[in-house]
């Protein structure tokens, strides 16, 4: 049986990968692709990857209120309202913003306000390789951000054997993680052939990434977080720092990440010493990541991939959705990026 | 029921870009994944996106005769031996080189050496939308080259439009074009934030684009072609410029375009005015293109795009494919680029 | 002695530009740099690579009318009144919009209104290989269009071999030639990693390559021209086609290209079979060209790159200025761009 | 009175800058372009920049000593031998390779071989904002690795603010850091959108950081530095984390990195909360760089730009040139960076 979901925000890059992905997905039906201010302009005229004549829908939250899944691809702002709408009209939604990922406490410390529903929050956090249970049991999942996914991926699993305090993640992305709207420091003539960080110390991703290492039982205090943007279009890496607890060893590290993902089908884990290539992911759902430890200093590097619209946002609302459905959990998504 | 496959030359970009498309498609199974100087290697040694085991093979002819279907993604050399083999041995085959798609006496002109097997030139041209009929009831099919294909798509229907000795081809593509030995000209360094043309006036398409504008129809006599080396990894744009025949209107060749292609999933006529962007296309099977007339020079100019691993390469040969085993010609196939 | 110079819509690339060049120049100071809707900003906000307290000053027309020389790098209405108010105050001026480069009937044509001051048109069009005196002689300096530059530079030495009628131009531009006002078709995550066409076949350049073609002796009727948009920042190539006249050889066209610039200091002509590359001339004011002829097809292609900030803008600018000024043509200009 | 200089390593592309550069030098003559393999073949082949009739010379150790400076921009091994030649015969080196940075132990620890010659280790060490008078006096010259000049100028004025044991650099390089041979790693096509991480923990700079931070009085104990590879040609950026002192502010940290380059024509300490850009500084012997502190981690942030083959190698080759040879320390460098 078909279930009929909607976007809201599509006219972002989230909402165009939900699009390109769900037209590949043999049991969700996109019945409505809203996006406020692009209503009744083609879908195509924004996103030349889907030709055809389908045009941006209203935003109608009744008309939302209907279906069997909703998508908010939209600001935290929007997400706030409608996803509280939403989980009132018991509507399963998968929120790609930052509206329900933290505490109510941690949200006002994060995002500068308060937040007007401390009922919902933290909604179920949407990493399924951690918290597959409460997606599957929830109504409203909030999608987590794409720096977070990609250093959780590599932190979690060594939760018991690092240093507290000593966690330090570098991240780069893509510059679709950015948004779509036109900027001066998104002027294709700025970012080509260059890199720059941005956003440091106060980046919001910090608060999430400390809050979930806490949440899947890896309380390691306070973290540096540095974003950069990179001259490409898409694809994130995180470079994550972090001392070894007394006597933890390489095979340790390594064991712990094998262990916790040989039976998922989404993350890939290498050889130490190799690395991963963002390109190797690009348009999938996975993740490929590999440590290395350094008995000099006694620090273990991880080294994570995903792309930022993929594993990062759409690909893992979609996986979200299939569990929220009760739909296998790979159902629509691909593991082998484009490359090269 | 499962056909069972083989891909030579596996390690080359069109051999991992089949490797990528057959992943997803459901109905061949690829047995045999051959590399002359790379078997043993881990596929994933070469081609991160494809993560596990797997080993590339060695080249065994015997074993290549029992398969279903055999993808030969060769250098022309090495396509006329194996091709001739596999033909003889009644064998379905897409051959992606150079080596069975012109005449005899062609080969000999644009590739300078005589061929060994006249009887099997030209193979059936391997361009679904102008020849679906020849391809299916083939034996041996020749894909065609990655600008051939870009170019024909918006040349051939303007058929008996346009005045002859007057074509203009102007190419451009990504590096994956130029394949994956490393080369200086091939160098990250030298590439990157650049631009240079190739090759021309004597490169092999030009050769290939003239024999089959007549051969579907459009004798238009000897073209230029000039080659360009983009700084991006896959994709081609060609710009092709024509006087029109007198009397010839602008409605006459956007007619001419969409009738062409009204019934085709793997092409879409944009609007007169709107041009394509390669990344559109992007990992697709698709092409897009669109036409402008100029009524001061007389002229039309046709942008066409394709990803040149794609319908310029391995897509196409995974449609040719499909029609050879009487499968749907779509079968795991995307008409949806990676964009952005 | 040392001019005193000022640059108008300095906060554009091509003001930006400017300042770099004139940075290094010995014998100009720049006295002001005048930016409309960024008076009082830092320079550096806009142009991190010109650290520095510099702000940016207001268009006082009085003030630019006491210089030895302005530079005008205002689109072209702004020009249109600066450039005649500069003229008629006597200062030696270089606009490099499209404001004077055409007669007026060229204009209206090209641009859709009027001219205001056809006395004033054409002014010395300043492509100084071609029209060194004129230019030294002026008061009033039409800097050329970026894609006009490139393209003349390969066409006018061909005038009288080539046939008329027959001439196609394809065009590929980075991205800072579009201009600095973030837009969506500019934003890097649509740019990266993709090309495309764009303005065929009205583009302005398309008439100014004509008029100057035929100023320049070569009256070879209405051209095609098709800009492409580069995903990189700087640098400009053009692909000139053209039907050889009766009886001409490749020699005479590599005789005549050696020939004009045997002894000019910035246009490099490379020998046939060898292309340039965009990245070759990054920075400077250096234009290299080759040029095959295709005995098949009776035509000549012509490969010609430049920076289009530096010898298809500022940097031509800061010849011209020379020339007004008396000083040595190539002083405050380099030859050799920033490869690799 | 002019100079009369060779560089050793010319096909290289330190040694491509360093012609680049010196083409520019008002007081120093190029007598020597030598390259062992390319010997007798015109540098336009590999340089496109640098068009003419120059061909490379061989290496004649001879003829290197006679001259009043050389530039060894060869592999380590190359420069163990020239170096200890030219040190003998008392000609002023500058070695741009990694054989004389290191102590004789270091250098066996971290190259893996004993040294030929401990008595000339380590060398003067290249970086003149903190060792000018030690190079003004050598004789040979060890210039910095591109990684260790970029994180030293943000780290070491902080010596005495910052904690032992607890930094990390995280740094990114354009691919001309990696060397101009062909590579599979460094092919345009594998290059273009990815991201990789590379090297660590074992990278060479490490031990080179280490050293020469505890060398400018910042003894740090043991560092984690991860090298990325970028997609961009030139250009390098590291991010250092750093632990403070107890009590230390962040204005303690403005303050030390104002003050150490108050008076440095090529550094510039930026605003906290503005980051620099990779392209700032593209072509310049300039290093852009910014601090921000988080109360919250206790940590300090350097963010620090050069271009890998400017600052990073060839630009600071000629400011330690000039320093040697008693001319003014600018001379023939740019601040300016080739900015967008």
């Amino acid at each position: 049986m078909t279930a009929s979901v909607g976007i809201v925000g599509a006219s972002g890059y989230g909402g165009a990968e939900l699009l390109r992905l769900l037209a590949g997905h043999p049991d969700l039906d996109v019945a409505v692709v809203a996006a406020h201010s692009q209503a009744g302009e083609p879908v195509a005229s924004l996103f030349p990857n889907l030709p055809g004549d389908r045009v941006f829908d209203a935003v109608v939250p009744e008309q939302l209120a209907e279906l069997d899944l909703v998508f908010l691809s939209t600001p935290h702002g929007v997400s706030l309202a409608l996803g509280a709408l939403l989980h009132d009209a018991g509507v399963r939604t998968v929120d790609l913003s930052g509206a329900f990922r933290l505490t109510a406490a941690d949200f006002a410390t994060w995002y500068g306000e308060s937040h007007p529903r401390p009922d919902l929050t933290p909604a179920a956090y949407g990493l399924p390789e951690f918290n597959r249970k409460q997606i599957a049991d929830a109504t409203l999942v909030a999608n987590p951000g794409c720096y977070v996914t990609t250093a959780l991926l590599g932190l979690v699993p060594l939760a018991g054997l690092l240093m507290p305090d000593t966690i330090v993640v570098d991240g780069k992305s893509g510059t679709s993680g950015a948004g779509r709207a036109a900027k001066d420091a998104l002027h294709a003539t700025h970012v080509a052939a260059s890199l720059t960080a941005y956003g440091a110390p106060g980046h919001r991703h910090t608060g999430e990434i400390e809050a979930h290492l806490a949440g899947f039982g890896a309380d390691l205090g306070p973290i540096s977080f540095t974003p950069h943007l990179l001259p490409i279009p898409r694809g994130l890496l995180t470079t994550s720092y972090a001392s070894l607890a007394a006597g933890v060893t390489a095979e340790d590290v390594q064991s712990a990440l094998v262990d916790a993902f040989a039976e998922e089908p989404f993350v890939h884990v290498l050889t130490p010493g190799t690395f991963p290539a963002v390109k190797a992911v690009a348009g999938s759902n996975a993740c490929q990541l590999s440590a290395v430890v350094d008995p000099r200093t006694g620090r273990v590097t991880v080294v994570s991939v995903t792309d930022n619209l993929g594993k990062g946002a759409a690909g893992q609302a979609v996986q979200n959705a299939n569990l929220l459905l009760g739909l296998p959990e790979t159902t629509g998504l691909s593991t082998i990026g484009l490359y090269p």
